[in-house]
Order: C-alpha cells, then structure tokens, then sequence
C-alpha cells in the first residue's frame, strides 16, 4: 500500500529546491530592493515534480519547429503580405503596428538591402487539448513568439534541478504513486542554456564572413537590448557570459537614449559602431554585428528616443535579431490569418505537407471585425454570455499577457469602442487534460493540485529575405522550456508570479485520459 | 595623462557584479526571511578588482601547504603532546576542550583503532607582514583552520568574476592606473570548486577500498554535518552536487538531533549507518563511509544532544574530516605551542628543513598564563596600554572570531579573571604593506582605500594515524582564497559583512615597496 509523503519530507524537499536554486541563478532580481551595493533577489517559480505529458505530442512539437521557424521566416520577407494582414491596425495611428510599420518604410525607402540576413530566435508555445477523456489530447498552439522570447535558461536551470532530485532519490516519497518519477530516461534531453547563444555566435559569425569577402576582418562585437529595470538578468546575462567565454564581445545596453548614446551609424556604409560604457576615453569604438532584442517589444517603449532607437538599430546593417518584420510577424493577428479556416494562406508560405502538420496545430481562432462573415460571427459568439465562457479575447500584440478570459468577454466589449473590436482576435479556449503537480510560487505560496502547462519549443534560424523570397542560411530547433500555472488562474506568466518554470516526464502511448490511470492522482 | 573613471562607470562595473554574482550562487541566504515557500538572497561581499600580491609570497605559501598539511596530520595523530599542550583548557570544566577530550578519551577506551584513517581539509591563513617599507614583506600565518573551513566556492566564483570582468575589458578604464590589470596572466589559476569535494571523493574510495578487503563493497555515501539556519549555504551546497554528480549519494543532516535521529551505529562493528529524510519507509538505511564537519565547531553546538552526537561520530567507523584530535589541533594554543621561539617542538613532527620552512611563517606568538617566563612577558606587554596598541589577545578557540585588538587588550584583561588569562595567547599585530581597492560590503556600503588582504591556502590529505605515528595517504595542495576588509577593521568575517571575497593579481619581485610604486594608488 503506497505510504504518503510525510509534512517533513514536503518541507526537506522544498528546502532542497530553494539551495538549488539559489546556487544555480534561478532567481528573480527584486530591482526595487537595488541599493549601490546590493541588491536583494529569490527564487523564481518552479514546480516541485516534473508534469507529465505524452512522448508523442512532444516529439511532434519538436520536428514542427523546424518548420514553424521556415514558415515565419516566410513571412518576415513578405511585407506585402504582413500589411494586408495588419492593415488595419497599422492605420490605427500611434498604434504599435503604425510605429513599427513606419519605421519599417523609412528603412526600406532610403537603405534597402542593407543587411538581407535576419536572425529569428523564436518560440512556439503548445498546450495540450482533449476534446473527451476517451480521445488523445492533440497539440495546440497558443502563440508563436518572435521577439525577446524569455524562459531558455530559466528551463535549462529547472530542467537540471527536476533531474539532481530524481538523482538524488528525492523523489522516492513520492514514486508509489508515480513509478515514472524513478526512471531519469523519461526525462526529455534537457535544455542546455548555451546552445541558444550559439546560434547568435552562429549569426555573428556570417555577419564576420560577409565582411570579409568585402575587406579585412574587423572585431565586431553583439550587442543585447534590453529593458531598465530588468528582474530577469538570470535568463538574459547567461548569453552573455556564454559569448564572452568563447571570445565574442557582447555588450547589454538599454533600448532608447543610452543605445542612442552608446552607437553611431556611419551613414557611407550604415556601419553601425558601439562605445562600451567600461572603455578608455581613447578606445575606438567596435563595430556591431549582431543586435539582439530582450527590448522593444511594449508600445510604452516608443517614446521619441525609442522610435529613433529602433530606427537606428533597422537601418544599420547589423544583423537584427529579429528585424521589424519578424517582429511585426508576431502580432495575434497574423496567427489569426494564417488559422482561417478553408484558408489556403499556409500555401504562400509552406508546401503542402508541412501546412497540413502546422495546420493541425491551431486552435479555432476568428477576427473580431465586422467586415468578414467570420468576424461576425465571433462578434455573436464574444457577446453572447451564454457562449463566451469558451473563449478567450486577445490583443493583436506581442506577449501573452492583457488577455480577456472567458465570462468577462461580453462585458469588457460592451465597455470598449465597437469599431475598435478589430484590434482583437478570438481563440477557443484549449482545454487541457487534468495534471496535478505542487508549485512554489514567490508571490503566492504553494499550489498544490490541478495545473495547466503550456511547453515552449524554441527555433533558431538565420534567413536572407527581401520582397517575398527567403533562402534559410540555418534553421534548428534548439530545445524546450515548460511553464506550469493553477489550473483556475487564468494568465500564464512566471515573472508576474503565477506560473512557474517546470519539466516534462514524457509519457508512452497517445496520453489519453482513460490509459493513464496514475495520472490524475499523482503528486497529492 | 591618466583619465580617472567616471562616477557612471564604478556603477557599471558595480552592476556587472551584482549580476554575475546573482547568475552564480555567489550569494548569502537570508535566513531570517526563510518562508516555506520562499527566501531571499543577496550578494556577498566581494572586491571590485583582484589586490595585488607579491608572487613569489603566494608560491611560497602554496609549496608550503603540504609541510602544513603533514604538521598538522602529524599532530593530530599525537594525543599525548596534544593533551600537554592542551592540559590547562582540558582540565577546565566545561570548556569546549574538555568535552572534545572526554570525548576523545571514551572513544579511545572502547574501540580504539575503529577508523585509522583521518581526512583534514585544512585551511592556513597568512597576511603579509613588512617590517618597513624598505624590507619586502614576508609571509605570517594568522590561523591555521582544520574544522568547517568555508569560503572555497566563494573564493571560485569571484576568482571566475575578476577574470571574466578583465576578459571582457571592464578593467580598462582603471588601467591607466595599475596596467598590470590588462594582464590575465597576473592571476594566479583559479580554484577549481569542485577540487576539494574531490578530496572527499578519494577519502571516501578509500573507505570503500577497506570495505572490499572485509568482504563484499556495499553503497555507501558521504554526509556533510551542517549547522541549522545556515546563511552559507552557497558555500557547502556545490560540494553536495560534485558528488553526487560523481555517482557518490551524499547527505546534509544537522549536527544534533536531527543527525542522532537519522544514523544508528551498529555496536558489533561501529558501522554508521544514516536513513535519508526523503526515502520510501521501506528503504534500506545506507552505509556512511566519511562524515564531513561543517558544524560541530562552537561550545555552544555541545548541549547533551550534541556530545552525544559527536559521540557517535568518532565512535563509528566512518572516515571523519576531521576527526576529534583533528579538532582539538586548530586551538590557538597549538598555534602558540609550535611557535615557541627557540625551541625544537617543530622537530617532534617535521624534519629540519621543512620546520625551518614553516617556523619562516609563525608570528612572534606567546602564552599568557603565569607559569613561564614567557608567559609573564606576555601579561606585562598585554597589560600595559603603551604597549598592548601592537598586540591582538586571542581565544585558543577553533575560527577567527572573538579576538579583542590592540588598546582594547589592557581593560579587556582587568574586566577577566586571572586565572583565565591562560586560555589566551597574544599575538604580535601583523602589519601588512597599504593595498587599496574597492569593496562591495553588502551590510555596509562601499568601502574605497586601504585594504588588508588575508590569503589563505587550502590543503587536503588522509592519514592513517595512531598513537603518535602518522604515515600519509594522500597529501595535496588544493586552491588558495583571498579576503579582503577595510584596513580600519579589526576582525575579518565575510559573513557578519565586515569583510569579503577577493583574487589576487600576482606582482612579479619581492613585494617591496619602494620598488613597486604604483601600489599605493592604485584603485582610487
């Protein structure tokens, strides 16, 4: 008879993970606590199990990413296509997309050609979705994330820790009702939180090459945008220290007035050269080949210097990571596009094989505008409250946060302008198969029961694109991260305290409810 | 002409290694914040830059390590000269000393010769001494450390730090100042963390080679004995992971209770046997071959269920680092024995060359009880306010804490009784050469000036030992680590915040200071 966990066992097994977090820089830096010579940080969320999850879906979020970064490679050389499908957001003045779009015409007017390689650093975000306890869930995707995609060395951390426990026999307590946990083979390959830099080291190294078919070499160096105030250093400095260890310099400098301050663009050759703040007055300055965007992705950001900061980054011809129109690539309402039903869009893009396995992915997704059939039918569905407890509301915008969920639909249009609906799109909800696990929380405690995870598969690859033609230089999937929440909390973000980082313990079989037996018990 | 950094580029530099130091474990927990769900953490105390360090002083004291590390095996293994030295604080009721030797006498009656082999990870502590500034300075042992040494993985990581921030440049606006900043070579080769968990790794072998020979090889592992609410977590945790990644199940268990709760000792063979906290109720109790001290160092750790505790480990079979003779040999008073001056007491454990090698590093050292002459010396130095201002009175305890300083000394002693002056020796006040740097004191604030620099070498070695006869196992130098306080401050303990973790930059010549005229300026 299986024996339950001890209260002491919890506290010792927690305690564990704290210490391993702590050494390991799985931390959030509480930027508000920052003194001159200090500053106070804890842990980040973590999950205290592994989730389970089935091999299979997994294996098919893995060979998709491949094709997701072609397809969004695709797309990100096509403006055309990109300004119909965001049309009318980009003549929403001072809009996000209107900004972005105009910086975008201002490059292309004056400096094309400029650099045709394009770095995409992407990730695509599933969750699993059972329509029956009786039918294997199918994967479904909630997002596809092209610009400052966050959590790779947050997961590679957590990844490691879930496995030294398990090592370790931490988890024995807990295995009579989960004999999975044992056995470290079901553990997915982890995540190695270096391999993403390498890809920038990959980027940097072609940018390199192309200098020197046109001269001598010179020593260029990558530059990281990122935001003040930022509490998760430990997912961006990793990169850094990683490139500088292989002798590639990398620089952090804040998007706006100190990129502004710190770089100057020749205007001869659109050169774009960077003064590190830690020089001698007399040192010259390194030219930049790489810059690499954890900024720039909030409409907040594009004050006068952040509009004339992302201007100078697209007219320089450092590779960008991504560009304006891989950047544009991530609004809601391009994956909204690209999910019309009876739709042969994906054609554009992909050949035919690779639409239906991408195709299968999408969750039912509408416009909200009343120009379409479509539009107006999620327009009955999103105001009927009787029908929008299904669904969710989501901005056309970066990022999976100011989302409206469910019941709280109706209301929330009725208190929005009608002929700005079209700035939304609406998804069913997925609905995941029941997991259970316990999650530390820093904000909120401990959450021990139901959860929902959504698995993060990240792409890498390099492109040369313009006017609709993209020849892909590299494109590699390059591992996973999984973020796990309550069950009953609605938005999915680690950094704002409701989720946390987490694992797989990959399941055999199609991961239907009814052949899995343990699965809705484990962990209570 | 040299441009001194500006006030924004200190706050860089300062970033740089809040962060570095958040992404690597170089931090200290704070436990009074400890909630079960989480706890915060901060930096500790390192320098902004490596202190510079006469080369040939840092070689010397690494090549003399292992004369050390044979001293000390040597006279660990010799219970008669220890008690000699010892008596007065043994035949002190209640001392510290007298429950370590009652201790060592049951264990001794009931089953001598149950483990010959003893571990040390020891630790000597020198500081530069200059008797002027025309005589280069000379290598003085402050302590030499053989229980719960801490600081090697701090030492790691900011030697790590200090290289990465030269790599990436981030010296270059003090090089105008101090060009030997610009030079990777002038820093000695890092500790390697994992190199003292190594030791206990062979120790450990050895214990199981011994095994082997009995009869069949059972699994057994390491426990590492800690204190509870522990702030230096950051320090002990890596050994842990080194292990076990090396395949060796290694445990915390606090000193105490919880380590009495958790072993039993076979009384037919004194087998140690431990039962992990995160186990199945029906899993075997594991085989404890080495048992690792990070607690059991203060008087007040020894209520009934800490001798008991103590008890048990030097009764069992278990290979103890260190074990109770080890101990009693970091007393002070030991200290004081070697350095006698004129006498041949370095001969009872060394040859010749390596005693004069060593008595090279003694501090003039006296005690300061009324039955020698020496003795009466010393009381009339340390009484006397004229001249107590060169002198430090030291406890003849284990660590570096409760010392009273110079002019404190004379009414320190009148407020103490007389008959227990004896359990104090004086030390003559090293004076080292000015240093400067910058100092990041998280309790504190920024120190910038006059630093003084405490290197201290760490050694490793297993003995079989016995009745005053010791023949070597194994005998290594393993690192060095260097910390670093305001030259205004008498005691340095990183974790109070009174002092911090520092690297050396490496000078070539003999440290003189009339030779090497940029030390003094340097940093400012």
């Amino acid at each position: 008879m299986a024996t339950p966990p001890t209260e002491d066992q919890y506290t010792i097994l927690i305690d564990e993970i704290k210490d391993w977090q702590l050494t390991h820089g799985s931390l959030i830096k509480l930027v508000r606590t920052e003194e001159e010579h200090t500053v106070l940080a804890r842990p980040i969320g973590v999950s205290l199990f592994p989730t389970s999850f089935p091999k299979a879906r997994f294996d098919e979020a893995m060979k998709l990413q491949p094709i997701y970064n072609e397809l969004y490679a695709a797309i990100s050389s096509d403006d055309k296509w990109i300004y119909d499908v965001l049309r009318d957001l980009i003549e929403t003045e001072d809009s996000l997309a209107a900004i972005l779009w105009s910086i975008h015409l201002k490059v292309k007017e004056n400096s094309a050609h400029i650099q045709p390689l394009s770095l995409g650093i992407f990730r695509s975000d599933y969750m699993l979705h059972s329509s029956s306890t009786s039918s294997p869930p199918s994967l479904k995707q909630v997002e596809f994330n092209t610009i400052s995609c966050a959590g790779f060395a947050h997961a590679s951390i957590v990844s490691a820790l879930h496995r030294h426990l398990l090592m370790k026999g931490a988890y024995l307590p807990w295995t009579e009702s989960n004999p999975s946990l044992l056995d470290l083979s079901s553990l997915p390959q982890r995540t190695d939180a270096g391999s993403m830099a390498w890809s920038l080291q990959k980027a940097h190294k072609a940018y390199c090459q192309a200098l020197s078919l046109a001269g001598p070499v010179q020593s260029t160096c990558i530059l990281i945008v990122v935001q003040p105030y930022n509490v998760n250093i430990a997912d961006e400095r990793p990169i850094e220290y990683f490139l500088w260890d292989r002798g590639i310099p990398t620089y952090r400098v804040l998007f706006g007035a100190e990129f502004l301050d710190r770089t100057t663009l020749d205007l001869g050759t659109n050169t774009l050269h960077y003064r590190p703040a830690l020089a001698l007055p007399t040192s010259p300055p390194q030219e930049v080949g790489l810059v690499y965007l954890r900024a720039g992705y909030e409409h907040a950001e594009y004050d006068d210097l952040g509009v004339e900061c992302r201007l100078r980054i697209e007219y320089s011809r450092a590779i960008k990571a991504p560009n304006i129109l891989g950047h544009l690539a991530t609004f809601k309402k391009v994956q909204q596009a690209l999910a019309l039903p009876d739709s042969d869009v994906l054609l554009r893009f992909l050949d035919p094989t690779k639409a239906a396995a991408v195709a299968k992915t999408f969750a039912p997704l509408w416009p909200l505008d009343d120009s379409t059939e479509l539009g107006r039918h999620a327009r009955a569905i999103a105001t009927d409250p009787d029908q929008a407890g299904g669904y969710v509301l989501k901005p056309s915008l970066e990022g999976g946060g100011n989302n409206v969920y469910g019941d709280a639909i109706p209301g929330f249009l009725s208190a929005h302008p009608r002929e700005r609906w079209g700035d939304y799109v609406l998804m069913q909800r997925i609905e995941p198969p029941p997991a259970r696990n316990t999650l530390l929380l820093p904000a909120q405690g401990i959450h021990q029961g139901d959860v929902v995870c959504e698995l993060g598969i990240w792409g890498a690859c390099l492109w040369r694109g313009e006017g609709g033609r993209m020849e892909m230089v590299f494109n590699d999937t390059k591992g996973h991260s999984v973020r796990t929440k309550a069950a009953e909390v609605d938005e999915m973000s680690v950094v704002k305290g409701w989720g946390c980082f987490d694992s797989l313990c990959l399941i055999e079989g199609d991961g239907t409810l009814e052949n899995t037996e343990s699965t809705p018990q484990r962990y209570q």
